[in-house]
């Protein structure tokens, strides 16, 4: 199995590799030293925190504090993923003037606080926290961009998608010093407990399957679960299995099914659905355009048994083999070789991150699969020696009501996103602006233009650039007045 | 040296307590459990922190979601000490309707982490730092003071003077969901690095003691160093002050009379300004009113030698000797018995609260002092094993440059405090209000009302409560609207 796994890693790093040669964006790669513990004085130790830097469209000279500084707060994978994929900063520099900044995330990509032991659980990655890593990205802006006294420093916009968008928000609710506006995209800052239905992730999610060619898709995944655990219960249907998916280990138990293919299921429907995107992307696997589409267009009619499997291993190749490269099914990590760390993520959802999501098979195409804060305590307890905290970002970062004190956000979010039932799709604070993508997938909007853009996302990004100006504006006016 | 500590600390605990009882502000003391560290994951150890809650005056049934909580953020000493001397709360809480409720600082008072070993240092003093309480804060309010979903809380004004001041405008800027608004009274949130002249604060203070009485009290204490320099170098000179002065440890070297004399003298100065009260208070110590004035009263002539001896002592008296009952002069600290601890603090002020002072001996009454931010850190290093980092404040919480994102906030400053001269005196934001009081010591307007109070105090704190209504106000049109 390791060596399998090594296979898929491999691929899929010399498919970003290509990818960002493809997307020929360019940056310097450096890195600064921040503490690994900013709010206690117990040690001192410090680390390397990998940036990247374009400064090729900035001002020089004179002209210098009049550009701004783009920056990308980094979220759960290696800095390089999101800079490649997010065209959008990279069509903004030019015309605004600015240095692009992406700041990786502490435990992600290369900057690992304690090497190849950050994840010793829970003494060293018990430093993986939002607050830690917003304390490190307010590092680095203070560093490259001191202000001197008498005249502030360069306006900085941060911009982030996801768990990226979450922290983008958040610097600037928590560091508005430091940061004079941010683009929020498709960032679930309310999918948390007691804020937002654990549901309607998966009912989102399903719809976007019924849609995407004939209503036979949704009901063929949810018939699949059943049939699965069928072919589970014995060592002849797990042959099967084993035969029709091509799996890189084969499945020996049924909770090989049930847990471990269940879990990667569920993740590429979510992925899918993230990624669909209207022409061939390579953000989390290389698929063709509309990849939903793509995989529904394969389970387009009433399948049921054998015929059902072999449908769905061919819809799901859509999502690990579009290229053809893969030589067996890994059902490990639907995140292989993309960058993105889901071993991180899981300890920060198990300890402030804790984003219910639950199904009851009926309003959904899952299994019910109920929330039970208990059973998750335990099991990240089991894991991690760690209890989480549920109410804690709610109480770090705010969640329902966006004081009248919050200003100069951008919370964008398509609808076709699962993530979207826990956004901000509503704001009474005017300083607060809500953008909506009717047609968008994940974060959408940070991507390059393209020609198959529909028209919601264009006049996203309009909106983008009018508000990033008028940000801009107001705070070149207050520059030099205290 | 022990015991005469211990007996000067048993007559101080005993002031504080007939203090309490004449002022008979009542409260129920509770406490809660709060994480040691609020920031990582690598224990979850928690401790409980002490509040203090009076709610015979919040409206009950529906009316209460309109009743605010005034909450004091406590600083570095005992909580009761605060409640005590924050008569100005005490008066608005039958007006606004308001619960109150003092939250006090980890690591002082009774809120000890670690117990009695909370001051080994750095492992278990390394979480006495300014977020760490802020996160405390926090978590006692919204533990208080849930929101229902579709209901915010009830409005939170918060309130604190000096450190608390600074830590009230703090959480108002860091947590905008929980606090509708701040009254930070003489908080010098810009007594930091490179954005105060570091020769402030000396400079007022001088002014303070030259405007007192006669213009001969600061060239007095000017003098003075070099005398009691003079009588240090020899056994016959140390007798002479030992004998005037009364130590209650007799001081055997130099360096007692330069260092430790010198340290209780300068900060005997210091207090006496902040508690420049225009009646008699004992906050830091049971004084007269205008206690400078009655010192000067004391050095109001050209004296020098001996004679400048005897009256710098009869006017030392005035602080650590106003009631007398003090049986002898204990120079080991200027705040011995108020409940407030400097250890806590020195501790602080060597990680990252480096709030830089000094003094060149020309425009002020001190001997020439230089700041220089590496002997303070190698001193820093020596005592607690901990570097500091001056520029985290900054860094943190903004210093020069208040976004128009920060609101809410009243910002006064007595013109008599010395702390005034790294305090926000000016702010082009209309949303954080400016309040000059310049008649007033150290946060003179979070004091009881009293008939001595000059005309600028009670204007002063009847546009603290136009405020509060303005954001009570705000608020509650808020209430219901997302």
């Amino acid at each position: 199995m390791t060596a399998a796994l090594w296979v898929a890693l491999i691929i899929g790093l010399s498919t970003a590799v290509q990818h960002g040669a493809t997307a020929s964006y360019e940056y310097q790669i450096k890195t600064i030293d921040v503490p690994i513990d900013h709010f206690t004085y117990t040690g001192e130790a410090t680390f390397k925190l990998r940036y990247l830097v374009n400064d090729t469209y900035a001002q020089g000279g004179n002209d210098l504090p009049n550009s701004p500084i783009l920056f990308y707060a980094g979220n759960e994978g290696d800095i390089e993923l999101f800079a490649q994929n997010t065209g959008f900063m990279w069509e903004l520099a030019p015309k605004l003037k600015a240095t692009l900044l992406f700041v990786e995330h502490r435990f992600y990509g290369h900057s690992l606080p304690f090497g190849n032991a950050s994840y010793e659980s829970p003494k060293n990655l018990g430093y993986l926290t939002s607050e830690q890593a917003l304390a490190d990205f307010a590092l680095v802006l203070r560093t490259l961009n001191p202000p001197n006294g008498t005249i502030r420093a360069r306006p900085v916009i941060a911009f982030g998608g996801s768990y990226g968008g979450m922290l983008a928000a958040w610097i600037r609710i928590k560091y508005p010093h430091l940061v004079a506006g941010a683009i929020a995209a498709s960032a679930p800052i309310r999918q948390f407990q007691g804020l937002t239905d654990c549901g309607i992730f998966n009912q989102i999610l399903t719809s976007v399957y019924q849609v995407a060619y004939t209503t036979e898709c949704a009901t063929n995944i949810r018939r699949s679960w059943t049939t699965l655990q069928n072919y589970s219960t014995s060592a002849d249907g797990l042959r099967v299995l084993n035969e029709k998916f091509k799996f890189c280990t084969n499945l020996t138990r049924a909770t090989d099914v049930t847990e471990t293919l269940f879990d990667y299921l569920t993740d590429v429907y979510g992925n899918l659905a993230m990624i669909n995107y209207p022409y061939p992307s390579s953000f989390l696997a290389p698929v063709p355009a509309y990849p939903v589409r793509e995989f529904c267009g394969r389970l387009d009619k009433n399948y049921t048994g054998v015929e059902l499997l072999d449908h769905l291993q061919s819809a799901l190749s859509i999502y690990y083999n579009y290229d053809g490269k893969a030589t067996c099914l890994n059902i490990n990590s639907s995140y292989d070789g993309t960058g993105i760390s889901d071993r991180g993520w899981d300890f920060q959802a198990c300890t402030e991150m804790v984003m219910p999501i639950c199904a009851d098979g009926v309003h959904d195409m899952f299994l019910p699969q109920p929330w039970n804060m208990q059973t998750y305590a335990d099991k990240c307890f089991k894991k991690y020696g760690v209890h989480p905290r549920p109410a804690a970002a709610l109480l770090n970062y705010g969640g329902e009501f966006l004081d009248a004190s919050i200003t100069n956000i951008i919370f964008s979010n398509g609808l076709l996103d699962p993530w979207s039932g826990g956004g901000v799709l509503r704001s009474s604070n005017e300083n607060v602006k809500i953008v909506l993508i009717p047609e968008g997938a994940h974060h959408l909007d940070l991507r390059a233009s393209n020609p198959a853009d529909p028209a919601s996302v264009t006049r996203a990004r309009a909106v983008h650039v009018q508000n990033i100006q008028k940000w801009l504006t107001e705070y070149r006016k207050q520059r030099k007045v205290y």
